[in-house]
């Protein structure tokens, strides 16, 4: 059920078999499979996931291409609740390793936060990442059109930029090596530093051997108008015509509340097993936050991954659940 | 497009990037990502993936959990289509190595078959397997009930099975041991083995110990009414009540096209490394045939993880692809 404030002042001696840090596409799969085991699950979301600002899922099967992330996000929690799984809207601050369970330092509430502990078997990282944007002076004009046609997943989206005309957004030199792969899909590229970081010799001959432009001042806004991004504004005063828009300044990884625990990690990421088990074997990791691509297909596919191999921990180190009825004579 | 056999005098010259056996979801999947990488594919079916027996599909993020197999594999088939994918209706008999390419042996249509070689530089088997189901005089008679509360999957149905009286049919002494399991979801267990084989000391012992019941004569028929199974009818003429069958007799594994060629196997499946690429590096294995989980979530994500390495693959042994427009100065 979707818990309330209420909650801090009832089933504080529960301790659930999973918590699921993230409400997404992975851990909403991870809570459905967890609860058709028949283990108790809590989601615990901060909204806003990653897949909350897409705008077309064009290659999750199943769904038509032109179903947003809030759709199947939607869909995905009903889902869960209808399994009997507990949600709660809420921020996870931090996580203490008890030994046999973990205790979950929750913040519920924005202006008058609230503060709770509650307690899991298992904990599943399900938190994500979010895209770094470029920082212009008006941020709402980069809002405007990111997830439109101002899009932070090539994989995702190079098939719609295919043959557009396409700038590409970086942070640091390294961050524009996407310009190649982005030439599978078009070979009109101008790449933008926004004045932020220097260029070398090496990848300026690499870039310009292809053909792509690189425009190293400051931006001053996008250019657009319903969601639509339609080029670039210097800071000089001229413009660059764009089809589309391609931002690769890295992420943030929500993972801040795993801090304090000794955990495996390559770059930002959580490594983990082909079940999705990170170094700690009572921690799963799933979805964006772990090694691996960032595809909401794959998150699911996950969330079920982790769900099982926490099934079988459980079924393998206890004796039978204790049956809710006794009606049928065995 | 939905190719027809009108296709055997056209396209003969045509090498797709990659082809795809099997149009169930792992294949779809593969084919919607191949299809967004700007590749060339062509999935062949032969109709009746398993999952189009799934009544309902109770566990796939995005879909309510009512949705039938049949309508997933709808929907991907269109989505697919709508990307450019070839798709034909028909029978892989054999794959050829030729080093660069693979040729493939199809057999077109049943009665009056067709035969063609079509060309691919990858391959992905996803063919899958399909349940042994009990071998009863009226075959009939166990089709009325598989898929719907006759389950051949623990982890899909394990949860609509919770507190049933439930009959489980095994082919082999092995087989029972799903008994175990399933006790985490119901204690109502009744074993058959259909006559067909010997349950040695251990085994009995272990399953007496959990209260199963173990019942080897053979079956007559299966009891029940519009798709609901609800009980077993003995070869003596005695019935036994039941609220739900668990077929545990293997499955037989939709790989003979693979024959000549020297694969690594794990059991029936093929073994892959974390992208599902088999030990040859063109060809790929996803949804039931590799090892792993046999869910439909998984299988999707499979495709996507095949889909996304043949890209790499192709992308980096290659230059750009041509562009088909040159209406935007670079």
């Amino acid at each position: 059920m979707q818990l309330s404030k209420q909650f801090l002042n009832q089933q504080q001696d529960q301790v659930y078999d999973a918590l699921i840090v993230g409400g997404g596409p992975a851990g909403l799969s991870a809570g459905i499979y967890l609860q058709r085991y028949l283990l108790s699950t809590l989601i615990i979301d901060k909204g806003k996931a990653r897949s909350f600002w897409m705008q077309e899922l064009h290659n999750y099967l199943g769904l038509p291409p032109d179903t947003s992330g809030r759709e199947l996000l939607n869909q995905g929690k009903d889902h869960y609740l209808t399994t009997g799984g507990d949600y709660l809207n809420a921020y996870v601050e931090e996580v203490i390793d008890e030994g046999e369970t973990f205790a979950v330092r929750v913040r519920i509430g924005r202006k008058h936060p609230t503060y709770m502990i509650v307690r899991a078997r298992y904990l599943i990282a399900a938190s994500g990442i979010i895209d770094h944007l470029p920082v212009l002076e008006n941020m709402q004009n980069v809002f405007d059109y990111a997830g439109h046609n101002l899009h932070v997943c090539l994989i995702c989206d190079g098939y719609e930029m295919r043959d557009q005309r396409v700038g590409v957004f970086g942070s640091s030199e390294s961050s524009l090596e996407v310009a190649f792969p982005l030439g599978w899909f078009t070979p009109y590229i101008t790449l933008f530093t926004n004045g932020a970081f220097e260029v070398g010799a090496d990848l300026r001959d690499r870039l310009q051997a292809k053909g792509y432009r690189i425009v190293e001042q400051p931006i001053k806004q996008f250019l657009g108008e319903n969601h639509q991004m339609t080029g670039v504004e210097l800071a000089d005063g001229s413009a660059i015509e764009l089809d589309a828009g391609l931002v690769s300044m890295g992420s943030k990884y929500h993972a801040d509340y795993l801090k304090g625990i000794d955990l495996e990690y390559k770059g930002g990421n959580l490594v983990t097993d082909s079940m999705n088990r990170t170094s700690h074997p009572r921690i799963f990791a799933i979805g964006d936050l772990k090694v691996g691509m960032n595809q909401v297909i794959i998150a699911a596919a996950d969330g079920a991954l982790a769900a099982t191999q926490i099934w079988r921990d459980i079924r393998r180190s206890e004796p039978p659940r204790n049956f809710q009825t006794n009606v049928h004579a065995a």
